[in-house]
């Protein structure tokens, strides 16, 4: 059955074909058409709207061109799903002139922070992207009461400016949750929301780095920090990681102002820091005068034994701790938070206020609420118990297709594991781009993290698992096994 | 009728009034009791909870100390309005250290953007706070309906990044508001989707300033880019402003990257930029290789002769246009937008990725939904027609207040205009804190604006009249014309 409301009119500069493609998108684009909707077959189309069959394939190609729809042979057109498309202009009625350095973008947004990989050159079925969660994750039928709750009453609120910290209530909710589950012991005063880690770095970055200023990562580490680094012409000093996490015999002698690290679930090699490697970095940032960002992304996760405790609860003066509801209920969101050092807090929430005075009201609203009238806690025990079957499901598959000879790290916490490929055969790059050639796409670690010093980051794929139910998993490690058996 | 839930324990470290102020804390939090409620007798709720009046008192104090209540001679207790709380936590139950330079904070905040308005030192009854709309403004009933509709299928778009840019559909709409609009006729590719003016002042700055830029800037101006130039040690111009807009007559000749105007509507005094003098800046800044930034931030309201066509109309080239739902909406919202010229695009749509990701996805999701199937436009009418009566009721006022000597500027459009003070009498700090004690808050310009060389700056008051309805206005004008005839 198709009803989409789509009017033509006579008008001379305006073909039948642009005002189908432009109705079309604009019905794509206002949700109206969903991800993977199919659309009417071109004969079907052509009939309801009395026009001939090439002008609904003119249509269809515009919009083919500019990626929101593509053709799936002998089964019809189907809209892109939105990671998909490009996001380039269906019909160019009113393009101003074409920018220069327009084939650039998506390399240039892919040198950002890391999060929006570009788009694949082939169409992908099994995506083990990091760094995304089950899409049964985020509690929707809460969200929507609790909406519709405030929203009832939220006239004064939509009418002023939200508190650049952050909502009070939710501090407070996030003060007890991490005294609850982290044993850390934070004021709510000390809390600022941001709209994710990567603000939560954008601010700590602009506050803390110039020229002069030096800052010590992890090697491989997460780009979005390496890239501020870049940006505020910071000397980077990147260290290594073994598996006890940051190797701190390592760590430099020279002036440091930050030392950004991911102790629960070493991004991306998956490493848990050890309590002592935990000691020296605290021991050796207090003699440096150097501030610790403790990025703790996907830790809320753990599947083995408990996570040592946060640096952030050993040492609070210290440390900033970074938390982010990215992972833990969607990244859609935007909002994740800080714990600063006391003294450090004011100059924090003047730095946020002059980014852009302060997070969405709604979200945070309805967060806080979300946390008084649900449990939180619970929640992240249904998502974990999936997540670890997924895992389980992921690591078993792995250990068939490379038997003995492969080693995987990182499957204690988080949402995605590393996968060491054996010494001999293809490289990562090499199995990457098998699989995409059957619709898997997997990531060698060089394309998802900085990674300056490690020698063996060639042989590193990463899998994230959080997305992939265990049975499409399963679907896929079967068709990778038979794409690789070619390979070796 | 009082029905809260507190539940009191009995243990030996949780004196019964802390565990009533946290309890009534996370109630005041979470929204069940809201800005302005009446909190029930000491009395009453000493006899409920079967306690001591003085354990009451107590915990009242707490809360007091805390001011997130605060009690009304003969009245008694209330809830604090969420912008007149300082934020501070109630109960110290573990607060890890006092942050030393805690008593600098709200001065830290509002040397920010300077839209977090210290807290007034007395209870305020009527506040012609600038820049915020009126609270019937929002369009409740339509944000309910979409939310409900969109949260319902959210789950996919939850759990993935939104593009740094901004959903392409709200792009599209915004494409066509300009256009019809504004006559900017832009391409939805080189619209970026941004927290809030702030933020896109922000983005420029970071991408185009370090220590050895210089930046023009209207004096009197708006202190969110001033302090941005402040804090990338950029030079600052000031340059004055008259009738006419800018003075371009005194535009510097050094190199200059970056010149920011509000042309429709001139940030502090609303004066209208003539086309003239827009010829002239864009001229300037093309000899000169400057990017122009012009700040539409409450444009979308005007009750005289049209507006001159936007800079952006005139030369997309040379200007980053700066759009904002704060004014039209709410700033609770954080949504604006940038029109880049397209050879820039790329590049600031990398340093968006950098600094957050992306904005939320749902807020973005209902507006470009609204934008399709309500009349953003028509919206626009019915909230202008309330300003312009609210305008007329509080020039009205004004005139008789200060017949003849007065000179008022700015009232053609925005939600604010500036009154000059007569050159004899009190001047605009006096008149704000006579005012002041009779519950009305009024803004002197160089509190709310940055002015480094405007010599008559002491003697501008700012009156914003869209939150205020025309019975509050006359309301409040009769009160402070008795304050004032004091003054004289």
């Amino acid at each position: 059955m198709f009803s989409l409301p789509i009017t033509l009119t006579h008008a001379r500069d305006r073909p039948y074909k642009q005002q189908i493609a432009r109705q079309i998108e604009t019905l794509i684009c206002s949700g109206r058409l969903q991800d993977g909707n199919r659309l009417p077959s071109i004969t079907r189309l052509a009939s309801l709207l009395q026009v001939s069959k090439n002008t609904v394939l003119g249509a269809y190609e515009l919009l083919i061109d500019s990626n929101l729809i593509h053709s799936e042979p002998s089964r019809g057109y189907f809209v892109t799903p939105r990671h998909g498309r490009n996001g380039k202009r269906a019909i160019p009625d009113f393009v101003l002139d074409a920018p220069a350095g327009f084939s650039t973008r998506s390399v240039n947004r892919a040198r950002a922070s890391g999060v929006h990989v570009p788009p694949p050159s082939l169409p992908v079925r099994f995506d083990f992207k990091v760094g995304r969660p089950s899409v049964h994750a985020f509690p929707l039928r809460a969200f929507i009461h609790l909406s519709n709750q405030l929203l009832r009453h939220a006239g004064a609120a939509m009418a002023d400016y939200t508190p650049p910290e952050g909502l009070w209530g939710l501090r407070l909710q996030i003060a007890d949750y991490l005294s609850g589950s982290k044993g850390i012991k934070a004021d709510p005063e000390h809390i600022i929301i941001t709209a994710g880690t990567q603000e939560a770095l954008s601010l700590i970055a602009s506050h803390f780095l110039d020229r002069h200023a030096g800052a010590v990562h992890e090697s491989p580490g997460y780009t979005g920090f390496y890239r501020l680094l870049d940006r505020h012409q910071a000397q980077a000093y990147p260290v290594p990681v073994d598996e006890h996490g940051l190797r701190t015999d390592l760590l430099p002698e020279h002036p440091v102002q930050l030392a950004f690290v991911t102790p629960s679930h070493q991004y991306p090699l998956g490493h848990t820091m050890s309590t002592a490697r935990r000691q020296e970095l605290l021991e050796w940032a207090s003699r440096k005068g150097a501030l610790i960002i403790e990025d703790d992304y996907d830790g809320d996760f753990c599947y083995g034994p408990a996570l040592p405790a946060p640096l952030a609860a050993m040492s609070p003066r210290q440390v900033i701790y970074l938390g982010s509801f990215s992972k833990t209920l969607g990244p859609g969101l935007r909002l994740g938070y800080m714990v600063c050092p006391p003294a450090l807090t004011p100059g924090l929430i003047a730095r946020k206020a002059l980014l852009n005075n302060g997070s969405p009201w709604l979200t945070q609203a309805v967060l806080a609420r979300y946390f008084d009238e649900y449990d939180y806690t619970r929640h992240l025990q249904t998502v974990r118990r999936r997540y670890l079957e997924q895992r389980n499901t992921l690591i078993q598959g792995l250990k068939q297709i490379w038997p003995g000879s492969q080693s995987i790290s990182g499957e204690n916490a988080g949402m995605h594991l590393a996968l060491r490929l054996p010494g001999h055969g293809p490289d990562a790059a090499a199995v990457a781009n098998a699989a995409l050639r059957r619709g898997i796409r997997l990531y060698p670690l060089d394309q998802a993290a900085s990674a300056e010093i490690e020698p063996s980051v060639s042989r590193h794929l990463l899998f994230g698992y959080a997305r992939l139910d265990s049975a499409d998993i399963r679907q896929a490690l079967r068709l990778l096994s038979l794409t690789l058996s070619r390979l070796y």
